[in-house]
């Protein structure tokens, strides 16, 4: 294959691998849904290698897939066999730590883990934080507009985002490196490639956007009787405890499997929600805000975490280690509209045990950033379809006008899907983007549009 | 001419207005630089219409150019003499106020102010505010990405949006009304239109996100020996004063101007910076910053205002009606990384004053955003040629790196200068963005790209 023979003249034969060489990573995300290798995987070293790389594959026609971390969840940098897969994580590194503008200059394949160590160093707070921080690329979170636990008080990653440098389809560089908040100066390009998974152009640096540390964390464990009033104690607590820095609930079913499992008992009584809250205010204003909740009957029980240890047995509970040990086990990542969660969980819960009425099914996320995660074991047997479940899930949610992937992405996995959350005029318009920018259709094929 | 009989038969008489009837304001935007009139003005009263109006137009192959309140700064609403303006107006109104979900949905021409007044009957906030509110339109702040006065805590216009309706050249509507503060769900299509100032299609509809309102607000007066020290005061109040929801910076000669001319005097002695800064945090903790930052010589003195008057005497200073009395003053929008802010305006006054020694050049900004306002009275005699203050301010920002347009857009007058903030590649993207979405060109011809 000729085409294998110039991106080796053109990036040297040790970037260009083959066969065993490219190990088992290149195959699947962590979705381990990828069961094809790719024709080849490349790894550049800088930019331009890069936009060699692409003009040669745009020129050959041959379809190319972006690989960071490989720890997304829906399939997004999935081979399917034709494509060869382009590793960013040689492109790795922190180019610069500005404390006087509160920005970072990073390489796309640089683990989240050293930015956030990078900003921390410097004596700033890079806000993006999701478990797989170790592992997983600032390239990869940005082309997926990842979210994690910090999006109440900071928003996604696209928030944290100033600028960024991509490479088009055909080799163009776009070099859009803005490191100010404020910039009216033409069409912000850069939402174009966040949030896209690979499929407009592939992301090589960025600009990001720093925060001074938040400070000392307190974390609280409330107890509450409706989901209604889970709505009212979050907008409570974003009025009066400054800036909160999580907001977590679990449904009961979801609380108690978990704390039965890892033998915590937090208080007497059930009850049908709990929410972890954290801020970084003072002792005194979070004693205040506990008492005047529990007097107005927002809440029925709180209590404060006393020690780090504390803090993380409660958080062990949202965590849900134990949950995932249920039979075939399916997690669902979706938002619907804050105010019609709660609906949604009951009507969800409702279709489901229809079905399968021994099913185990649970909720527990963030909702004060619209999103929640779907907890579901059918006990199935061997030969049953498990798309009815997926088909229940986003029907129902469709009735409430939620979004089949919150912060997942829609990769593979979730494409079958895309019509419930979409409008045909919008899927045209995704199209008419993926047209102009990538008129042949290399990049990443087959995902999202 | 049959189009106009068209759009007639389509849309009813009264929604099409030629010659005297349509008033002056379809002629220019606040910045008084448009001197012809449209085509035609029409009022359309649905997104339908809005629909029709462009169907029949785009395929006339007649230019089209929307109207909200005309209070721009860029001439990005100003017809040539060949366009039809379309004023959104009459599609008026809030349409929800979701206090669950903290939500609003509101049509494109509602004022500004009428959003606010309705979040805040709900005991919500919409965090988008600018001087103009009483007569901008909701439509013209996000087609613009409107900033103003609360971006340093809320963002600005792009923020405030969750997600909108707007409708293509050919009369496609595109229906995003997304509600969740997370939706990975696909292309994130409303970026295209928020800022893009009606070139790649008109916004009808949009939902915008409300906040808790921020609660009992305090005002500092704070002198300052240094813009490193002016920086330094930012990080330290963003790291200790939880949301501060505003943070001014004036230079000497600003201040001074103002304050003399309004007969204000806050201290005896005479410093280089003043920075106003606003808070919710309780007294104490206030009169604790203050405290600190003295002791630690990050400021030289400060006042807390005892009232809302003398709250208001501060802010005067800052909205500095006295300096617009300057001959021929030429107002700047600009933002630069926020280190480098400093420093250019020591480089943009020398080259100012190399050219027009008596010059009168002052500076003053969010700087938190990376926002400054330059004020330029050159004295200049007629005949002169202003563009070359144009030159002068924005070449030495190309060496800093900066933006020409931080909040007002680019309209026709920036529009000269965007080389200058972005590179020829990402203005043949641009141009690929606006080739796709508006083939035949009929939107905004000659604004931004």
């Amino acid at each position: 294959m000729s085409l294998l023979a110039d991106l080796r003249a053109a990036l040297g034969d040790a970037a260009v691998l083959e066969g065993e060489a490219m190990g088992a990573k290149s195959s699947s995300d962590m979705s381990l849904t990828g069961t094809s290798p790719p024709r080849a995987l490349l790894r550049p070293r800088t930019t331009e290698e890069v936009a060699t790389a692409l003009r040669l594959c745009n020129a050959a026609g041959v379809p190319v897939i972006a690989q960071g971390g490989m720890t997304g969840l829906a399939g997004g940098a999935n081979p399917t066999g034709s494509e060869i897969a382009i590793s960013l994580e040689l492109i790795r590194g922190i180019e610069e730590v500005d404390t006087a503008s509160a920005t970072m200059v990073v390489k796309a394949g640089t683990p989240l883990e050293d930015c956030q160590r990078a900003a921390a160093d410097a004596g700033l707070f890079l806000a993006l934080d999701l478990g797989s921080r170790g592992s997983c690329t600032v390239g990869g979170n940005l082309s997926t507009n990842a979210g994690g636990i910090r999006v109440i008080r900071y928003g996604m990653a696209r928030e944290q985002v100033l600028g960024l440098e991509a490479v088009l389809a055909d080799g163009t560089v776009i070099s859009s490196m803005n490191r100010m908040l404020k910039n009216n100066a033409g069409y912000d390009l850069k939402h174009l490639f966040i949030g896209s998974e690979g499929t407009l152009g592939l992301i090589t640096r960025a600009v990001l956007r720093l925060h001074p540390p938040p400070g000392e964390i307190t974390t609280m464990l409330c107890a509450v009787e409706s989901y209604d009033h889970v709505v009212a104690l979050l907008r409570r607590a974003q009025g009066t405890l400054g800036g909160i820095v999580a907001f977590e609930a679990m449904w009961r079913d979801y609380f108690q499997f978990n704390a039965d499992a890892l033998k915590l008992r937090f208080f007497e009584a059930d009850h049908p929600f709990w929410v972890i809250i954290e801020s970084t205010m003072a002792a005194g204003a979070i004693e205040a805000f506990l008492a005047a909740a529990l007097e107005e009957g927002l809440i029925a029980d709180a209590l404060i975490a006393q020690s780090h240890a504390q803090s993380r047995q409660i958080w062990s509970v949202r965590d849900g280690h134990p949950i995932e040990a249920l039979p075939n086990l399916l997690n669902f990542d979706v938002s619907l509209p804050i105010g019609a969660i709660g609906d949604y969980a009951v009507a969800c819960t409702a279709a489901l045990k229809q079905r399968w009425p021994e099913a185990h099914v649970s909720f527990y996320g963030h909702v004060g950033d619209s999103n929640v995660h779907i907890c579901v074991s059918t006990l199935y047997r061997p030969g049953e379809d498990m798309h009815s479940v997926d088909d229940i899930v986003y029907g129902v949610l469709g009735r409430y006008h939620g979004s089949i992937s919150a912060e997942h992405g829609i990769g593979t996995l979730k494409r079958p899907y895309l019509h419930l959350s979409r409008s045909p005029a919008e899927l045209a318009l995704m199209r008419t983007l993926k047209q102009a920018l990538d008129p042949r259709g290399i990049l990443n094929p087959g995902k999202v549009v």
